[in-house]
């Protein structure tokens, strides 16, 4: 029996389309024993010895493997089984985290930033399925990884649906169109932008710079978010209702 | 390194109060290297040469501890570290289940019900502070059992405040003062009546069996909860508003 923690670390690119979700990768060493060099999530084993909690291992993952400092990060789940792992039975404890895109930046050339969505759902199963000629191959991870991001992006989905857990991706100063962006990127769903500037200011959590960006219309009001933890909504957030 | 499943089993028991939480402990052999003769969670090591998944242990631990098979079973959250077990190095894999009080009869002397916030919240504190002279000293569960029964109830009671998960506490046939004695007993909190029906009622969950019990007022509908999944409410659980 062994035991490691896995991390999928995500940011939203907002270079990409109206804000793209991303998933920080790691290449395993060459002289690795299984899977040399292909890229996976950060993760690693347990040591019994020197980490006195799994949250040690954590931290040392995120040091050693990530390197960014993330504004959140949760256990997901628990996945353990005889085949997940060449090595023998094995367990990973699943975390996610979240990091604004301004703090992101890589620190190694063995890390790459690549689009979450690519990674999971329907692709994780057509790998398992051996389908070699998807075009979608490329997007393999080593052992159950490609599972796992799907059940991390369920997380954060699902999330998004009822908690105001996506401002751990937003930039500290943010306007409420960026905050909306965010939150339709993890929907996959176009939001009704009354409705969901009730929701997030009902929080509490956007405090009011004073400072404004003239664009066509009227000002935009930039907000402070105060990271003080996880707001439940009163109402979750809906699909944008046609007319 | 050992890795366990612990399983925290929950019903409401209508015969106490308005209807009681309650947990299912378990007592530990007479032969056990640690803390034996002790009531605890159902729990038990992961068998790697036989269990292939996490979930082989968890149906292994409910056919041979518990007995009684729940309606609904989720992982909680994993908690690791050098101390919880005197043996050594443990990995814990908390599970929270619910019965209907119907299905919920002992299967074995060796297994009781009690109340569970007894055992969950401040109890568990005290316990750790080693404060050995308060009265809830009778509620310390051996290892650090008390903080996962803390840690079933505080997912069980957030659950509450925005899904229809609850509904796998109740029988099969109820009606929906029924149904929402259950959720005041989880929120910890009366709710307005009929913003209750409407959030449930919304679910799709209750199917009206053309049954009515007459009661001192209007006759009282009885509904068939259909099992299909956990739906989540479009607008959260509230307290009752005072007038």
């Amino acid at each position: 029996m062994f035991a490691t923690v896995d991390v999928a670390l995500f940011r939203i690119n907002p270079d990409v389309g109206t804000g793209q979700l991303e998933l920080l990768l790691w290449r395993r060493k060459a002289d690795s024993d299984t899977f040399p060099n292909c890229f996976a999530l950060p993760g690693g084993y347990v040591f019994e010895n020197t980490d006195e909690q799994l949250q040690d291992t954590v931290s040392r993952l995120i040091i050693n493997k990530v390197g960014v400092e993330p504004a959140h990060i949760e256990q997901v789940c628990t996945v353990g089984n005889a085949k997940r792992d060449p090595r023998g039975w094995s367990m990973t404890v699943l975390h996610l985290a979240l990091v604004p895109f301004s703090r992101s930046a890589l620190v190694s050339d063995e890390q790459c930033w690549v689009p979450a969505r690519h990674y999971a759902n329907s692709t994780a199963q057509e790998q398992n399925k051996g389908d070699k000629n998807q075009q979608n191959n490329d997007h393999a991870l080593p052992f159950d990884h490609n599972q796992l991001v799907t059940l991390a992006v369920e997380r954060l989905s699902s999330k998004a649906l009822y908690t105001s857990q996506p401002l751990y991706l937003a930039e500290p100063t943010c306007s409420l169109p960026e905050l909306q962006r965010i939150y339709e990127e993890l929907l996959q769903n176009k939001l009704h932008k009354k409705a969901f500037r009730d929701r997030l200011l009902a929080t509490n959590l956007l405090v009011d710079t004073g400072k404004r960006i003239q664009g066509r219309g009227s000002p935009t009001v930039l907000y402070h978010i105060q990271q003080t933890g996880i707001t439940t909504f009163e109402r979750v957030m809906q699909g944008h209702k046609k007319d």
